[in-house]
C-alpha cells in the first residue's frame, strides 16, 4: 500500500517550523510495510488544499493529512477534507465532552466558543481521541459505512487520516491508534531493530559495519547520528514479525560482536537515561550531580525518566568559581593553579559532590561550552567530565567543537555514558 | 512570484533524514518576498519526478529542487529537469575542471569514473559552482536564450533551480549565487515582525485578537502555540523594508496595546531566556534556581545563554525531601504539615535558595510530573513556583495535564516568566 503524507500549515512555507511530521510518519510508515511515495506540505488555503488532497487521492492509498485541526478560523483541514470526500459535518458528543474535560482539568483558561469547532467530526469517521490538546484526530474508509453517509466517494476505497500538527499530540495518538489500525491493512511488515551506540562517531561507525553494508538487501542496515550518539537500525522485510526476527537477529548478533560495551541498549524505546536510570537502580546507587557548563541539564535528563528520585537525591549547579568552593569544596589552591576547567577541578568537584551528600556516586562537568571565553590553551569545547563510584575516580577529556548548544547536548551525552561504562566496570553489566 | 520546493530523495520518503532543505528555502524566500505555496518531497523515481516537475512547473513560476545530483546511478534530477525541459545534457569543461581540482585539492584517491556525471549540465542552464562539494547548481531560465536551445519550453517563462542536496552544500550556494539571483526577478518583499508572549493560551489570544484577524489582507497576524507561549508575526507585502515597517507598526502597536507586559519580545530572535537574563543583568540581580520536579532545567534554560554566569553563580536540585531540608533549610514541619508540593514549601524553598547562596533573587519549584505520584488532593500535573526578588515573595500554582516532559518543559516557561514579572514589578520594565 501506498500512502502519501500532506502537512498544512502556512508555518511550514513561511519557515517557522521544520516539518518533522512528515519524518515520523515516514520512519513508521516504513516499519509497517507501507511504502511512501509523495510527501506535501500546503499552507492553510481551501483551495490549493482541495486540489492537494484530490491528487493525493488519486495516486496514494493513505492520505495522512497533520495540522490544520486548531480551533481558529484558518485551520480548515476537516472542512476541507468533508467537502472532498462529500460528506457532512456533524457534531460529536463525545469529543464535546473531552474538550470541557480538558479545560476543566486544566483550569488555566475558559472554553473560548472556537473550541467547539473541534468537536465536529466528519461524518462516518472514527474518531481518535487526544489525550494532549482539544483537537481530535480521525480516521475515514472511503467505502466502509458508505452507506450510511450523504454523499458519494469518487475516489475508490481509500484510507483518510486527519491528525492534528503538534507533535506531541500527534506521536502518542499515531503509536497508540493510527499504527494499529494501518498494521491492519498492510499484510507482511518491515521489522526493525535498533542498536544503540555512544562512544563512536557515524563515520567510523561506518567503516567498522562497511563489509556489512554492502550489497545488504535483506535486512538492510541504516545508520543515524544523533548528538554524540550513533544509532543502527536493522530492517527486514518479512511476512510476520516471527520471519522478521529471524532474519534481523544474525545482524544484530554480528553488531553485539563488533560494538560490544558501546551499545548502550537495543530496545528502540529505550535511551541513554533510562539505561543509566535502571543500572543505578539495580545496583542501589544514589547519584549527585555537580554541573558547571550544562547548569543542570545532566540531572534534568536523568530527572526525564520517571522514577528518577530512588537514585537522584540532590545535584549543584556550580557557575561560579565561589560556588564551586562553597558546596563542594573545591580548593582555591586547584582553581588558582589548575583553572576552573581542568581535570583537576573536575575531580575535586565529583568528589567534593559525593561527600556532601553521601551518595555513592557522582558525575561532575566543567568546560568551555562557547560562544567566549575560550584561550589558546583552553578553547570553547574544552571539556572534563569526572564520574566517582564508590570512591572510585574516573576523569575524561573532550575536545567538542560545535556551537554552544550542541557542546552542551554532547557532554550531556558523554557524562551520562560515562556513568554507564563505571558502573559496567564496577559491577559487570 | 510563487516558487515551489521539490526535495528529491527516496532517504526523505523512508525516514532517514528530516527535510530541513526545505525549511530552509522557505525562509529564505519568505525573506525575498517570494510566497511558497508547495512543498513536494519525491523519491528517485524518473516517473514520479517527471510528473511532480511538470506539475510543479504548471502551477509555479520558480521551481527549486533539490537532491539527486549526486555521482550514483539513483541520482536523476539532471537528467529528468532536461527531459521535462526538453534540452540536451552537455560536458561542462568548468565544472569538469572544478571537479579534477576538488578531488586534488583533498587528497582524495583518484576521480572515480561516476564524478564525471557531475560534469553534464542542462544546455543553456547558469552553472553555480559548489565549493564544498562536486555537483554544481544550475539554473535554467526557460525563455531565456531559448532560441540557442534545441527544444521547446512548453511551460512559458520560469525558472528552474537544481541545487545539491547537502545543507553545507546547498546553503553557501543559495546564500551566494541563488537568493542574489532571485532578489532580481521580484521586485517587493514580505518584512514580517514577531510579538511573543508569555501567560495565555493560543485560544484566548486569537479571542483577543479576532477583530484584527477579521478580514486581514495586508498586513496579516498568524499566531503559533510553543509550549507554554504564543507567537504572534505580522506580515507585510511591500515595495520595501522601509514600507513594511510603516505598514506593520500599526498592528504591531495595537498587538502591544492588547497584551501589555504579556509580550516578552518583539525580536524575533531573542527567546524567554534571552529577555530574563538581560533583565537580570540591567538590574544586577544575582539568581539562584531551587529545583525538584525540573531537576534542572530551569538553570539548564537559563545557562543557554551566553554571558548567563553573570546572573546565575549557582543552583540547587533538591529532588528529595531530605535534599530540600539539608540545602534550603526548608522545615521537616512544613514538609509534614502540608507535603513537598504545596505552596508553603516552594516558598521556603525559594527563601532557602536566597539566603543560603546570598543572592537577591530565587526561583524554586516543586510538583508532580508524572506519570506516577499524584494523588486525588494532589493529582499529576500540580505544580508550585516561587519566585522571590529582595526579600519579597510571589508564588504562584499550576496545574497541567500533559506528559511528564511537557509538564516540565511548560513549567520552565513559567517559572522564567514568573521571574519576568517579579522584575518588571520591582523595578518597572
Amino acid at each position: 500500500m501506498i500512502a502519501e503524507f500532506i502537512s498544512v500549515g502556512t508555518e511550514i512555507l513561511l519557515g517557522n517550523i521544520v516539518n518533522t511530521n512528515a519524518n515520523y510518519l515516514a520512519v513508521k510508515c516504513a516499519e509497517l510495510g507501507i511504502s511512501n511515495y509523495y510527501q506535501v506540505s500546503v499552507g492553510d488555503n481551501e483551495e490549493r488544499l482541495i486540489q492537494t488532497l484530490k491528487l493525493a487521492l488519486s495516486r496514494s492509498d493513505i492520505v495522512i493529512l497533520t495540522g490544520g485541526l486548531g480551533p481558529t478560523q484558518d485551520d480548515l483541514t476537516k472542512e476541507v477534507t468533508a467537502k472532498v470526500l462529500q460528506r457532512k459535518l456533524i457534531e460529536d458528543p463525545h469529543t464535546k465532552e473531552r474538550i470541557t474535560g480538558f479545560f476543566k482539568g486544566r483550569n488555566l483558561k475558559e472554553v473560548t466558543e472556537n473550541n467547539w469547532k473541534q468537536a465536529l467530526i466528519i461524518e462516518g469517521s472514527t474518531v481518535v481521541d487526544n489525550n494532549n490538546g482539544t483537537a481530535p484526530g480521525l480516521i475515514i474508509q472511503t467505502e466502509e459505512g458508505r452507506e450510511k453517509t450523504s454523499g458519494q466517494t469518487p475516489y475508490g476505497n481509500k484510507v483518510v487520516v486527519l491528525l492534528p500538527g503538534p507533535p506531541n499530540e500527534l506521536i502518542p495518538m499515531f503509536e497508540k491508534n493510527i499504527a494499529p489500525f494501518l498494521g491492519k491493512l498492510q499484510p507482511g511488515i518491515f521489522y526493525s531493530e535498533m542498536v544503540k551506540i555512544c562512544g563512536v562517531g557515524e563515520s567510523k561507525a561506518e567503516t567498522m559495519i562497511q563489509d556489512l553494508m554492502a550489497g545488504q538487501t535483506n535486512p538492510t542496515i541504516a545508520t543515524y547520528a544523533k548528538n554524540g550518539e550513533v544509532h543502527l537500525r536493522v530492517t527486514a522485510a518479512a511476512k510476520n514479525t516471527k520471519e522478521g526476527k529471524l532474519l534481523v537477529k544474525p545482524i544484530v548478533d554480528e553488531l553485539k560482536k563488533r560494538f560490544m560495551t558501546m551499545i548502550y541498549t537495543t530496545n528502540e524505546k529505550e535511551n541513554l537515561e533510562d539505561v543509566v536510570v535502571s543500572f543505578m537502580a539495580r545496583h542501589h546507587i544514589m547519584l549527585t550531580t555537580a554541573e558547571s557548563c550544562t547548569g543542570g541539564l545532566i540531572a534534568g535528563r536523568i530527572v526525564n525518566v520517571p522514577g528518577a528520585s530512588a537514585v537522584l537525591g540532590e545535584g549543584f549547579i556550580t557557575y561560579s568559581n565561589e560556588a564551586k568552593q562553597k558546596y563542594l569544596k573545591v580548593k582555591e589552591q586547584t582553581l588558582k593553579d589548575y583553572g576552573a576547567v581542568s581535570k583537576e577541578t573536575a575531580a575535586e568537584m565529583a568528589f567534593g559532590a559525593a561527600a556532601v551528600s553521601g551518595s555513592n556516586a557522582s558525575l561532575a562537568v566543567t568546560g568551555i561550552a562557547g560562544p567566549d571565553g575560550g584561550t589558546k590553551e583552553k578553547p570553547v569545547g574544552l571539556v572534563y567530565i569526572a564520574c566517582t563510584l564508590n570512591g572510585k575516580l574516573s576523569v575524561k577529556e573532550y575536545k567538542l567543537n560545535g556551537s554552544r548548544q550542541k557542546n552542551r547536548d554532547y557532554t550531556v551525552i558523554y557524562a551520562l555514558d560515562l556513568l554507564r561504562n563505571t558502573i559496567m566496570e564496577e559491577y559487570g553489566t
